[in-house]
């Protein structure tokens, strides 16, 4: 049994911020009612790579979902859009803000609909402020949201992060909203608007690098992968890939310096203590690259396991999806599409015990669904249907 | 008011994924008891950097919590923790598997106590599996999980990203999976225990890599901060910084070409359409990295917003805090701390319409609220609680 089964959302959102908040309630229970335009879908379905014709990226977030086709450019369609959302419990949209007020189906007018409706909106700079109508994308986020600035090689240009958190972790925050929401309502009855942008996302995950700034009044810099006031805590090369090392405190360190072949640097001043160290690292590092570079990756894990050190490889993803540990915890899943056969994908990182959420569905084609939907939901009989396709609204 | 107003948490989590956890809870009103070992405390009470005697970054991740402190290698601190377990609503923890079996406080154990209680772990590697022992750190979620891989310079070597991901998405689900499991509870009476890993919480936001990978057969690479398949959609050097230019369709392209001033770049064959701009990007750079070097970032704002073309900054930090968006936005927050006075931190990012989350207390001092939750929960008299502390149970 899933946990969010008495749940309906309809779902409004295209890409990836949105589906990804969707998809996280669409795994543990929630029925997501995804409504796209007709002809094209989701922009996503048009994302590359493609397995056939169906694109991959578009399966792998979409996944449990329901898909229905609405042309909400008909008054209609708006119509009926709303009596869904009598039957509904959340809306979910990530237009520009302005947009669901252009066609009549803002929070304020959806409210007088169903008073109990939790509309959550995830946009690129949020409902308010003098950004509100620029376009969101997540190299935009990333970018003016500061993590893009820490980020990179050392001394180096920023890079972005290569998975697009812009979107995902806004996503995140998003879900959450819902969630909260919901436990609103079930204790008071009472719906409301959550107003989730993906810059607002990045500021909240900058983590200490805000309290580096307001303490110290200068910006941090990307550091490639080296600890800031750990050392050593870094990735280095080994003979045929690379490792990390971390060696948190100074019995580690004592430790590293034998297992490594350096045992002098034990007794080297300028490498007693972690502060030391961190202070003396361009001098501690050509050591540590020399030795790092005698073994395998693998073989360095064996001995830094039996010491107690913490390590580990860097996986490429064809080492992550075939990791003993990620399979045992099935995060990679697979679905049989109805067109493009088995597809393989993430699967669910939340482990619960009494209401495990899981991936049961594979992503719906392009309104698979809006018959037995507008059946369900609104009680509309086969002719009704057909004639609503006829007239373009769906 | 706020959403959560009504929940009561234990929490035994330490440094970053738990705390954050917990914050993003207790922000939206949870009554967050933070469970600290005397002495000490977390351990990222000793992380810098620091005001005063007090650390920043242990302040920013934990505020609006209270802190108490309890012994847990004595017994009776352990009895203790059983009677608070049947006042609270969640116990939150991120020891390593094991741990709290180790001190008789394993949810087998805390659910004969109180059967209702939702118990959240949040660690490194799960709580099954071949790796569930290995300690967790951030960089080794963000190496093992894959993104490391795709994050760094084109051709160069992987790097970490600049904010603890690995430790932050992970306290994002766990959060997700708490506001479940109590959506549940509230339904069915009925606890439950979750279990969420940094490195599954890596895999689940891989995203298209995973889809390219299963797709392609090989293991996408860093790509600096160039879009896989838009071109141009990447960072430029301006006259003084750096500017994201995302020209998405033809039509952006044409304009873009005009705007740059290279109007003869529109009719060559080799950039005609988005795919063989793409195909062809490494003979496009040039004019794009010529071009571009000829005005300042804010100048080329400007020019690109006024043609519709999506752009921005890549912010340091310092731009980051003083941005109209983010302040507007209220996401730079202050809390007057009892000891080390005004701390700036990030603000809450999900905006709720009817009950809105905020950060209205600083950070506890280490065991601040210890009496006022012994009376509170389990109603103890000021002379047992000043007997705890004889007993160094707290």
């Amino acid at each position: 049994m899933k946990p969010l089964k008495d749940i309906v959302v309809l779902d409004l959102t295209r890409v990836l911020a949105g589906p990804y908040c969707a998809m996280v309630l669409a795994d543990y229970g929630c029925d997501v009612v995804k409504i796209e335009p007709p002809g094209e879908g989701d922009d996503s379905r048009a994302f590359g790579p493609f397995v056939g014709q169906e694109s991959a990226y578009f399966m792998s977030l979409n996944r449990n979902k329901r898909s229905m086709t609405l042309n909400l450019k008909k008054q209609e369609a708006r119509d009926l859009f709303k009596e869904m959302v009598k039957k509904a419990d959340v809306v979910l949209e990530n237009y520009r803000p302005g947009t669901m007020e252009k066609f009549g189906l803002g929070y304020d007018e959806l409210k007088t609909v169903n008073p109990q409706i939790i509309y959550a909106a995830c946009s690129g700079f949020g409902h308010t402020g003098p950004y509100a109508q620029k376009p969101g994308y997540d190299i935009l986020a990333q970018a003016m949201g500061g993590i893009m600035s820490i980020t990179g090689p050392e001394g180096g240009e920023p890079v972005r992060v290569g998975a697009s958190i812009g979107d995902i972790i806004a996503g995140l925050f998003t879900a959450i909203g819902v969630l909260m929401a919901l436990h609103h309502r079930t204790v008071t009855g009472e719906g409301q608007k959550i107003d989730v942008s993906m810059l607002d996302s990045q500021v909240a995950i900058l983590e200490n690098a805000i309290a580096r700034y307001f303490v110290s009044g200068s910006a941090p810099k990307p550091l490639g992968t080296r600890h800031p006031s750990i050392t050593p805590f870094d990735a280095f090369k080994s003979k045929d890939g690379s490792i990390i090392v971390g060696a948190g405190n100074d019995r580690l360190w004592e430790k590293l310096c034998d297992i490594i072949g350096c045992p002098e640097l034990k007794a080297d001043e300028r490498f007693k203590s972690n502060s030391q160290r961190t202070q003396n690292f361009q001098e501690l590092y050509p050591y540590l690259n020399d030795a790092f570079r005698a073994k395998t990756t693998a073989e360095w894990i064996i001995d830094l396991e039996a010491a107690g050190i913490p390590c580990g490889p860097i996986n490429p993803i064809d080492k992550v999806v075939a990791d003993p540990q990620v399979l045992c915890r099935e995060m990679i899943v697979e679905t049989d599409h109805p067109v493009a056969g088995p597809v393989k994908m993430a699967g669910v990182p939340i482990k619960m015990s009494a209401t495990p959420g899981g991936v049961d569905k594979p992503a719906p084609t392009l309104g698979q669904h809006s018959a037995e939907i507008l059946r369900e939901l609104l009680g509309l009989k086969p002719e009704e249907i057909e004639n609503l396709r006829k007239r373009q609204v769906l």
